[in-house]
């Protein structure tokens, strides 16, 4: 892992970024960040090539989309199959985010999202053929994604 | 909560506005899904203004970005003070992501990135301090966001 | 406790009733229990009033009715106060069934059906307050409420 | 899964045939909700054939019956064989009442009715037999089935 | 089961004997409860014969007697093979108490005395090896066996 | 704690006792162990004397009895108070043994005898009340009390 | 903290002190590293002066030593007075080794070795007292200190 | 076991080399304890060969080492295997200290230091391989080794 040294232009970027990556044009950053819009374009590319910025997501409101029942499934991957495990979740119709945890028991948590609770049945027999072993299934009430502190003017300086 | 029918061309948007928020631009999204740029802005518009569409979120690599040490904190607040707790988790150095979950322990993980374990702890002190009970700190390894098969052409006429 | 001797009339006609406790009419248990209607009425009213049975009860399936949330909440209830707390959780719009089991922790399961993630909230909040700890939030998916075998023909001669 | 509207007049008679299913005839509810006897039985046979209505059904006092011991059986029941083991269930002797969880493990509730520890245990015997996992058992002190607040009136107004 | 009626002089019978059963003759039992030694023995050989006295236990403490660790094995039996697992746990030097307990996990207590660390783990090996999951060890600090309150006069008139 | 080194004398006395206490006279057990009844006497005074021997009891069918449940429930004393909440429980009616157990949670084992469940909640009302934490109660199927290995002729050579 | 190179010699002198900190001398170890005995106590002292070297420390094995109960103690420390409880913890007679953890319960793992069970009881007192939850109390069989394979030859290339 | 009594003089030497077991020369130690320092050689060399010295260790700061993340891996070995687990366990890089307990589950601890959490997982794997259940996987914050006070003055006269 190469360290990456991000410096006081990079981190406002990517706090523009964060609050708002589609809208938050190039020459719009170039204002706040007083660089200009081609600098600002250099250092995304740069951002990207790197790997600080994995890609831009759009955040879906899947019960307003028409999918009511949001399910956090607590899973355990056995260590040895665990890899190819979290390749194959996304074939799931449903998976919407898959997180790995560094822990023996309850190591893999996958969000759902379906219409009723027979899709959500259906979707824990495919999780469950798969080779995990379903410990919990619990609704999600919300989920909260705010521009983080990382990147505001000043924690970089600390 | 007001139901959204969303049609083909929504999903198709949506769809490509998953894969990427950013270089996906109007036009481009509007050859993809043969309406015109115009149509592809006002769809948008309307997904935005209905809720459907939350936010444009840009994915960090915190550990590419100096932040090495991401920690899931399991979390368990009081029914009572659940709503005060979880608007001020975000007043914290470090928090990324929140989970409200629909249950009476567990009921909320805090996603934390941070530089040392030293800071992991300054703000294990902070989330304990606000009222919550921290049950386990777990190490995350891997975080997966692919775009969810909801809207994938064919999905929507199930 | 005076305990009850039923003999084969009592328990063909529970068995008819449990089958069924509309539409078996005391005619239509008098036939296939053969006795007469008349005595078919006066065992029904003295299994009433010695408390073999406590009552008739319409089968609802919420789902279909408009409530698709079905959620078992699994509480403690402190020993102490767990007679007046059992009194009031049917006060709480929504809740279904209770049960009170034998046990120091996880001793009471309050059954709710509701519309709505908002409205399964709203109900916690209400367990909570009232004093209860509620543990875990369960989606349940199917209940089953077939004749038991206690009162088949055959049964009462073991 | 077709959604019903149930108008003010079908919750009024669902709530009458709650709070007793056999002595309410349709002649007693038409007085309570002011239609005619037939509009109320011609409302129960809708409620019925839409499955609103699953059935009626006697509830009994075990206890007082010559069954003391209500138990409890906290199972799991693997994902795959889930649907399978449950359909049997009820070919035990003594089994009252069947709950099916979303959830991976305790997924399962059986309420069994006996006289004596032998008997549970024999049951106990059968439902691991099957292929159950038993993970607690535990006595049932009370059972609180009273009309919930879904059909009361005003309610539905909400 | 023959329920078995014990009357008052019974249960004065019982309460001697649970006091001290070796020091408590039918001579001195005799004085206590107002009937003749005679009779005495034949109370005594009927409650044997009908199996309310299991047995006369000589309470041993193991620490002194030069075995310091009393270790409680919390164990889980496959209910299959429960009760072959435990007509063979008193082949084991330093098995104490057993006890079985209905439920599915941890459902086996077995009380083991030894003079050191290394038999301890020796007998973990032969329970293990058995068939038993052991669960826990616990190191037992104190038992207490005092006569209960159930033969105390005046408890049988309640 | 002063150790006591058991010849083959006193081991086999205490194995004589073990098996029963009341019918193993001293005239019996001077055969068997053959050494004069005198010798017998003295022994078993002296181990009563060293605290070796805590007892003589008579063990109870509390089933057989009239008791037919028997509920051990697993508390958690506050390390603070242990003692004196040991002390106190025999007060109750129906406490039949009391195990005390050296770790923080679940840490005293308390086993009941009661008639039916009314009686078994107000046991675990007193408990409570007297400051333990019931986190279970199980109803207890068996419990073995045979002699075990420790004093068995050969085993003091090992 | 200031980020500590070790080359080759610094690893090779660690590796030979982590084997036998007292019987391997500077001109042992100079042989064996192949640099003059001066150079291996001036890089000895920058280790110690860097803090990379905490101490030296003499294994004792209890049990040989008069205190064959060795007992971990595994305990939740409130967040907010850990640190405070941690530094207190050696003043109690008998604690051996403590580790803090990173997580919110079972946080602090206290390691004790006493001669008796009344030692080790009171000892739990006096933990409890300070303010810590004791969780769970179990018996060390044996704890493991080799050499760790860090400072192997060629590892530092890897 | 060979009891080993050690007397003041012992215990003084021991204290000492608890402190420092490298700069605590004999003749220091001579000083303070009083005796010769070939007293101290002849004594030092006899506590080697009892056993109640098992060796002299360096502790190590891992994180200044170049070691940032130490994580307590709980492990779950089956009984039968438990033995030779433990044998091969050190044959891992980054093994640090293995603790056997004695438990069925959670019953061995085994703390691994490494540079980043690729590695961790990597140990993990190789855990995993070997046979071991890993249950939790936690991040040490500190340990800490201060001498006990098992061989300060005084104490072993208590």
């Amino acid at each position: 892992m190469t360290d990456t040294s991000l410096d006081e232009v990079d981190r406002a970027i990517l706090r523009a970024l964060q609050e708002d990556a589609r809208h938050h044009t190039n020459a719009e950053i170039s204002e706040r960040v007083d660089v200009s819009a081609t600098t600002v374009g250099k250092r995304i590319a740069a951002l990207e090539e790197q790997g600080v910025i994995q890609g831009y997501r759009t955040e879906i409101d899947y019960e307003v989309a028409g999918y009511p029942l949001l399910v956090l499934f607590i899973c355990t991957a056995p260590i040895a199959d665990r890899e190819r495990l979290l390749r194959e979740t996304f074939d799931f119709d449903g998976v919407v985010n898959v997180r790995e945890l560094m822990t023996g028991v309850n190591n893999v948590h996958i969000l759902v999202a379906g219409t009723a609770t027979d899709e959500i049945t259906r979707i824990a027999h495919q999780i469950d053929e798969l080779g995990f072993n379903v410990n919990d299934e619990i609704l999600l009430r919300n989920e909260y994604n705010e521009p983080s502190a990382h990147f505001e003017p000043g924690v970089a300086d600390e």
